[in-house]
């Protein structure tokens, strides 16, 4: 294991000018590890800021060929280290080895994906107008348009994904690909996990030639040095995944700055599963056993846990819920990522089980360790769930509520009473499906992604994947925070007028230099103009 | 002249339920004409917003080609009432009848070019990763996502466009494009123009099977109403085109909400123009007159004005200034919009003849009568402008300030420390351009659109187009508020997972129904699957 330098990383300078700090923890032994790490000051946030507006400039200009080799000197310099970082990230998280190993290859293959986006070219969504000096009553002027990026970025690692939502995550790179800056606001979770990822991006950053500006990487306190960094003014927008209380208060700072800059805060959502009748009476036992694995996986430390389940009543009720309790029992809880995370998982089942009209249907394998919580799910009726609004709200961990309801018109009308999700999920024959086309309208107007005879559990990084999804459920529903498109976040349009084909971007130019699709008067081509 | 009712147009209904009204103006003479308009209740709008949202699920599912024959639609019933439009629009804004054909005919061709986008259908941004369930370790699920709407939007109308950023205006038309619901908050200085167009869109709407909540117009103070439709729950966007400081409070009340919603506020800007040295030689003349021309169009009324222009001392200065001077001395001014503008115009224009440094370099031709505001163009130097950070905030009016700065390095600092604007123009030679591509990438990194070698007052409405910029030149720089891609302001991705053929949109279809290009497992293609 390489040593431990415990200190901000600000523009590949080492920084320690603080007298706070706090050790790197064995979180399943509960012990601290030997590796101190120094909370920054106001003074670090303020450099680590001034230097990634400085470097703008210089990132902005790379090439989308440049940026990905930086992103694949990443990749090589994560993999080198690949056994440290598995070691070390699985003693922070408790997360099993071959959960790390996994992460780090999704991880890897995120970066990748933005490296194959970048030497694709097309992301930009050039738009060219081509003059027309004879059009009247005035000349048409040459006009042109692309993507670019918006500026220095503030990222907030996440504790549930300790590589593929950190140092090296989506919002990371994402803001890398599109041309900016990044300060990460390391997780104190995971410290030791994140110097390690952050020597890497360094050293990748030199080998680039990119300015050191590039990177940053602070520890601290969210509500401190964090928000001292959504305040500064070199920094143009934020990534954030975590808590709905610590998003919106990230939000509700950046929107009251001088300059109000965008906030893409995921914050996490209770994801519902509709179970339609006859999929309930044919496939009970399979989706029993998939409810229960989706919602202890990874002991139910997922955004897109399927914190809800409701179905219609009917003869088949009891079969499904027998499906159901056996599944259930024999799922196995573990060691939460953190803390205040087991805190609030213990102390949400505690009050869920005071809530009237609520019961416990199952309960998970029990273990001796007072650290491995143990998985709970619960049942009550549309009527009791009407009485209770908060049972909307995500209670993070390996637990859900089975509701049972009368007829359809209450299966739409759970529907239309969601606020927004990430996810919703419809379980249904082919021959239901179709009478269920209200239910699937209603959804796909609540939540980012609609997923049919599956669960929400496994967010595949791609270029059609919305990860995102209506408030509460993120700051802007606009966006995705995995997948390619995940890089608009950064980026908005700039407008070339007239421009001699020498200044303009290669994305731009009439030999379409790289090889791109193009909105050429209104028609998409990758034709030469 | 047809009559006016003088109400609120809820859904289709009329409706005056309250007691406060106010009079159409004469803006020419001043007189009150005989249109009395009553201001919307509180329970007109909540009445009104709650139809919007009503209607949404409706016209969310509307087809591009029906939501194409809803546009045709509104052309043609506004092609209709063209000559009582032209008579009542000249009246209540004393635009010349000649600005208000054109600007008729420039709302029409905006209307026609969301109606061909929306039959084009490529907009919707489709992405498919068809199925693999052969992939190890675990098989990939098929995923499609495409834009579809956000929901009921209220539009602010604004005073300098009496139709082609009003009523049937590019907001109201890029939200009925991307399937949302209207609620048009009528500019007061305006009030019959509003009236006989949003009278055209409910006969539009009735004759395609529009749901009546699709369109609702209300009239009312902005403060009042406005804020009122901005904080109700059924509301999910925001368009606004004005003052800054109307367009700031929009955007707070926006994100105070207990669920914050987007706010496009365009609130104009400064639009700086640079003079090069060798075209300051070069075209003296010419520039000072499109200059001159630029600044005064429509009494200077664009958000596009360019109320900056700074070049280099040296000996070419001389010469320039007096082809400025002589230029500008022919400049016309006239009656501006509406009495809160012109007395903010003749307040500006004495305070900023006060500045110490700056001086009246040249004023327009003079007329008689008080209505009438004259064009002032003053001058100063790049130490003293460094004095006065006022000076970069727009005067809304046929005004400017000619800069004279030291050498090339003073351009780029007056460059870098420019907040944002909507745009920056050079002139330079062809020549000298390539060795100020250091000044035209500041400029990209501070407006959404540079301009060579010309004016930035015409907006061309195409798909290419950026109107919009960082803040403070509008709320939102990701987003153009003219042309095409202003649709995306009301659109988020939704994502379906796993889909039958038969519950997917059209547009996600394997047969590729639409014949639209789409982005298929990563590559951009028009076939089917």
């Amino acid at each position: 294991m390489e040593k431990f330098e415990g200190k901000q990383i600000i523009g590949g300078t080492f920084s320690a000018s603080g007298t706070e700090s706090f050790a790197a923890v064995d979180r399943t032994s509960g012990q601290k590890l030997p590796y101190i790490f120094y909370k920054a000051t106001n003074k670090e946030a303020g450099l680590a800021a001034s230097k990634a507006g400085s470097a703008f400039a210089a990132v902005r200009n790379k090439t989308g060929a440049e940026k990905a080799a930086f992103l694949d000197a990443i990749v090589n310099e994560i993999t080198a280290i690949t056994e440290d970082l598995v070691h070390i990230a699985s003693l922070e998280s408790a997360l099993p080895e071959a959960r790390i190993r996994s992460e780090k290859d999704r991880t890897l293959n995120q970066i990748r994906l933005f490296a194959s986006l970048l030497r694709d070219g097309y992301w930009v969504d050039a738009r060219i107008e081509t003059a027309d000096p004879s059009r009247s009553p005035i000349p048409k002027p040459d006009i042109r348009s692309m993507q670019r990026p918006l500026g220095p970025v503030v990222v907030f690692g996440a504790s549930n994904f300790p590589l593929a939502f950190s140092v090296a995550g989506g919002d990371t790179i994402s803001a890398f690909a599109a041309g900016c800056p990044v300060i990460f606001k390391a997780h104190s979770a995971h410290p030791a996990t994140c110097e390690l990822v952050g020597k890497a991006i360094v050293r990748a950053s030199e080998q680039c030639g990119m300015p050191s500006g590039i990177f940053s990487m602070l520890y601290g306190d969210g509500a401190v040095v964090g928000s001292m960094l959504v305040q500064h003014p070199a920094i143009k927008a934020v990534a954030f995944t975590g808590s709905y209380k610590a998003g919106k208060a990230i939000f509700d700072t950046a929107v009251k700055r001088p300059e109000p800059i965008p906030v893409y805060a995921e914050m996490g959502s209770t994801n519902p599963v509709f179970v339609l009748p006859e999929a309930m009476k044919q496939r009970a036992e399979s989706i029993a056993a998939g409810y229960s694995a989706a919602l202890t996986l990874g002991v139910g430390q997922f955004c897109t846990n399927p914190g809800l389940l409701i179905h219609q009543d009917g003869e088949h009720k009891d079969p499904f819920h027998s499906s159901l309790k056996s599944a259930f029992t024999n799922t196995k809880g573990g060691v939460m990522l953190a803390k205040n995370i087991e805190t609030a998982y213990t102390d949400g089942i505690a009050a869920r089980k005071m809530v009237t009209g609520l019961e416990v249907m199952a309960e998970g394998v029990e273990t001796d360790s007072p650290a491995h919580q143990q998985p709970v799910l619960f049942t009550t009726t549309f009527a009791e769930y009407n009485m209770h609004p908060e049972l909307e709200e995500e209670l993070f961990g390996p637990s859900g509520i089975v509701i049972s309801a009368g007829a359809k018109d209450d299966l739409l009308a759970f529907a239309e009473g969601l606020s927004g999700h990430l996810t919703a999920t419809v379980h249904g024959t082919d021959d239901e499906l179709p009478q269920y086309r209200d239910l699937v309208e209603i959804l796909e107007r609540k939540v980012g992604r609609v997923v049919i005879n599956g669960f929400p559990t496994g967010v595949e990084v791609n270029h059609a994947m919305v990860h995102g999804g209506p408030f509460p459920a993120c700051t802007d529903a606009r966006c995705t925070s995995v997948g390619s498109a995940a890089i608009y976040r950064f980026t908005r349009p700039v407008c070339y007028q007239s421009f001699p084909q020498t200044l303009l971007p290669a994305e731009l130019d009439n030999a379409n230099t790289l090889g791109i699709h193009r909105l050429v008067n209104g028609k998409i081509t990758n034709t030469p103009i």
